[in-house]
């Protein structure tokens, strides 16, 4: 699997997806192509889906958020009889690499999370209506929906049969879903979990696997119903105009990738990719303006390009292992960019843009790199960009011409999977730091100030720079790269658990671990013969 | 390693530690003998530990709470000069299967958290002195105790060198103790894990590594004034008598394993073993009774009985992926046991039965084997054995003449790792079902009651019986064990997160993966490599 995979696309070439809007509710159907899978080697059959599918699912709740304000509940469902979705595509994961399956897994999660986000935080809420066979990655998906209905026709169930039948979890927040969300019993979800058929009608209500169930005949009507009554309690504006997320400007070389604000150069010799953010240039001058500017807006446009930039390192540049953090521009045009999102944060696509920033940055958080930000003269790491050095697993700056600068939204804007700001993070052992933090918002802080207040992590003078730069940055590229993965998804999440937490930390920690075990992926393993009508071989010792 | 692990030990046959005991307050010397490991192939050299060190510790840690009351504060030491412990024996790590592995760090992380138990629940408080080189494994014990002194000899430091030097993590709490016990900043021990020679003198101090520095010349003295600081502040009995840990009664055959209160019957053609807990023939009448009892009162020697045939079946019998968990005996017995238990909290003796209960039963929800609860005609699911069958993934109960019943000890003297009783992770998503089963205290419930509560996962009638369980049984054990492990780690922990969790859930898993990583444990990794003077090679790919 070594092509390149774009992450960037538009509804006018989805293969796998139908959107409608209807006023106030918009339908989401998964109604997949089963030629149009990413790599070759399998059919997407019975709306089984691959990263290609879940790319245009990506694209389509984002795109929700900012081109459709009139949308306030979204209806998941399937446009094929008789199957809502049967999963990741079992053959798909068969012949997958071991990285391309945490990765995989890995931005799967974060797009249900980010439905479940739209559901809590934009007034977009989801709901899912399942008229069909709804089993693993398909009831997860499911899940993520604040309202679960399933058609009660004596066929339809919902399952979670990864265990049983390929002897990997539902790791894509199926068993933390299944405990935490919906609150299942745990006995009860331990038979659910090795129940092939899975559960339908009543039994599925009584144990809270889904909402409701619907006879065929009320089914439309029911599911309108609700998409109505969920709609009627959105805070989301009445008359707005959506904007539009035009493709990113994008120019993608052998060892660079440039954006408008964002530019990527690969450093393949040494391991690594330096990721420079670009300060902005001109701003608007008030929420209309931000409006006028759309996509264009540069906070928006440069999440976006984030975004894209990390997801293209994840999938496509799996050797570059260190990712360099820098910023160019002046702090004063960030902490100005800064003061719009804070200033209209009332308002309706400021909100979205502040929640894509922070997804953005959870995204980086969760990207499976070492983070180094370095702070060199020149560079704006001001506010929002500040949470650059501060995801950073460290932060070094250069003691001369350069700065940093705080602004409000360090303080809650964007908080990680965990819950907490990154400065909560960084000063989960010293509250008082926190609030020595605050009382600095707005000031430019050379490298002593920064460095007494906990911010930064080391600071060089000029004669030392390029040396220390040099020894840090090589020795990192000399460890054990799964070492430091796993050591880095330790150090970062400190205290609170959530959800999220749960499933990038524990859950996912586990289908790894599943995913590298013989039982699993060995020849004889269940992923491996699934379908061959061979029953798998099992190592029968645990561990 | 097939050679038969035994648990069981006492001070007069330690190699690796010695205990003494001064006033109030013990010191624990580590001392390893090179030559006494607990398989051939590596020696122990610099206090290394491997599993027979740590069984010892073990031992020691648990008679100090019952044997001495008097003992308040203990001295976590090194015997050996310039070295405190070089941590867990790389050679050993590097021979041992991934079982043995896994099973290794989850007795030592066990045993740690024993440590902290004490501290926290039994007023004798640990503190580390570290007169020496401490790294890995040996600065994660240490990070156990509250309180931790380094020697500032210019020499001693430390460490946390696994990452950097064996590609592996300090799986053993370490990661998770720096940021979460700790609180050291992120960048910082970020820093710490990838600085092999470790960090000394003021600076480990104002990175929350120790707690405090102490110059050579003042070492002995300061140790000895914290300690007997400490044991100022505990509530441990001025004049209490200990009672002596007897060797327990044991006969091991080859399929069973015969205590006064636990049988464990295996077999090996079905892959599962059944544990059976018989309840008390007889009880004393008052606490002067449980004191002239001792090690011979029901609870007490039930809760280390069933502690050893647990820790004996994971590393022993690692093809036995199931745990038949069945009691036999009068229900109204143990309830009058959990009275006892109840009425007499307050009692140092009473108190640590009551703890090492809560740890015995952590044990079996840490125990990577599904776990059945069979509730039959004459059994005693009943208070403290009720937790039994709710540790389980699943409790079946027969119609006919069976009954379990609450006591008070359900509803809080044994949490699990979360922090919740079993009874409240159960009903997370129903705490009206958890003030109802309050109400029932002290009935004996049939099975249609019991079923009525959500207090068991289903009921069978006379007939159906033998055949529902043979098919449930044979059913599961045809599943893969890895997959069972990973769903079962998922689904028995509901809800908050705690230190304990974080470090059986999160750290471990990914240890687990680490584990399993070519990086790591291939011919060319670095546990592999270690020692060889060749550098290990690694995959740069990252997952």
């Amino acid at each position: 699997m070594t092509k390149r995979i774009d992450f960037q696309i538009d509804p006018s070439r989805y293969r796998h997806w139908r959107l409608s809007v209807e006023g106030p509710v918009a339908t989401l159907s998964m109604d997949v192509d089963p030629a149009g899978g990413l790599f070759d080697g399998y059919e997407l059959k019975l709306n089984s889906y691959d990263l290609g599918v879940d790319i245009e699912l990506h694209d389509a709740v984002q795109r929700l958020r900012f081109e459709h304000p009139e949308v306030r509940a979204v209806v998941l469902a399937s446009a094929k009889p008789n199957v809502f979705c049967a999963g990741a595509n079992i053959r798909m994961l068969g012949k997958a690499s071991h990285g391309h399956k945490v990765n995989f897994c890995k931005f799967t999660n974060e797009t249900r999370m980010a439905i479940e986000d739209a559901t809590a935080h934009s007034g977009q809420f989801y709901l899912a209506a399942i008229n069909g066979t709804c089993a693993g990655g398909g009831y997860e998906i499911a899940m993520t929906a604040g309202h679960i209905m399933l058609i009660d026709d004596r066929r339809s169930a919902v399952a979670l049969p990864e265990t049983p039948l390929l002897a990997v979890l539902p790791g894509t927040g199926g068993l933390t879903r299944l405990t935490d969300k919906r609150k299942v019993r745990r006995d009860r979800a331990d038979q659910f979990c090795l129940l092939e058929e899975g559960i339908r009608g009543q039994r599925a209500v009584a144990w809270r696997l889904v909402d409701e169930v619907v006879p065929p005949s009320a089914w439309q009507d029911a599911v309108a119903r609700r998409a109505q009554d969920f709609a009627a309690r959105s805070d989301r504006p009445a008359d707005a105009r959506g904007i539009v997320l035009m493709p990113l400007a994008r120019e993608v070389a052998d060892d660079t990738i440039a954006y408008r604000n964002v530019h990527v150069a690969l450093d393949r010799a040494a391991g690594r990719a330096t990721i420079t953010v670009r300060g902005p240039r001109d701003l608007p001058a008030d929420l209309a303006g931000i409006h006028a500017a759309g996509a264009a807006f540069w906070p928006l446009e440069t999440a976006r390009e984030l975004d894209d930039a990390l997801l293209h390192l994840r999938l496509n540049e799996p050797a570059l292992g260190l990712l360099v953090l820098r910023t160019e521009g002046d702090p004063s045009a960030v902490l100005a960019a800064d003061g719009l999102l804070d200033t209209h944060a009332a308002d309706w696509l400021v909100r979205e843009i502040r929640l894509l920033l922070k997804r953005a940055l959870k995204r980086l958080d969760l990207t499976s790199r070492s983070l180094v930000a370095l702070i060199e003269p020149g560079s704006c790491f001001a506010g929002t960009l500040a949470e650059l050095a501060f995801s950073a697993d460290r932060a070094v700056m250069h003691e001369e011409a350069a700065a940093i600068a705080l602004s409000p939204l360090n303080f809650g804007a964007y908080p990680m999977s965990n819950g907490l700001t990154r400065l909560a993070a960084r000063f989960y052992g010293e509250p008082d730091s926190l609030e020595r933090a605050r009382a600095l918002i707005g000031q430019r802080l050379d490298s002593a100030t920064a460095d007494d207040h906990g911010l930064i992590t080391a600071a060089f003078d000029a004669i030392d720079w390029e040396d220390e730069i040099r020894v840090m940055l090589e020795e990192r590229a000399s460890f054990s790269p799964d070492a430091l993965t796993a050591m880095e998804a330790n150090l970062r999440f400190v205290g609170p658990e959530t959800m999220e937490t749960r499933i990038f930390g524990r859950l996912t920690a586990w289908q790894n671990w599943v995913f590298q075990r013989p039982n699993a992926v060995g020849a004889n393993g269940a992923l491996q013969r699934y379908g061959s009508g061979q029953r798998a071989a099992f190592d029968p010792e645990r561990v």
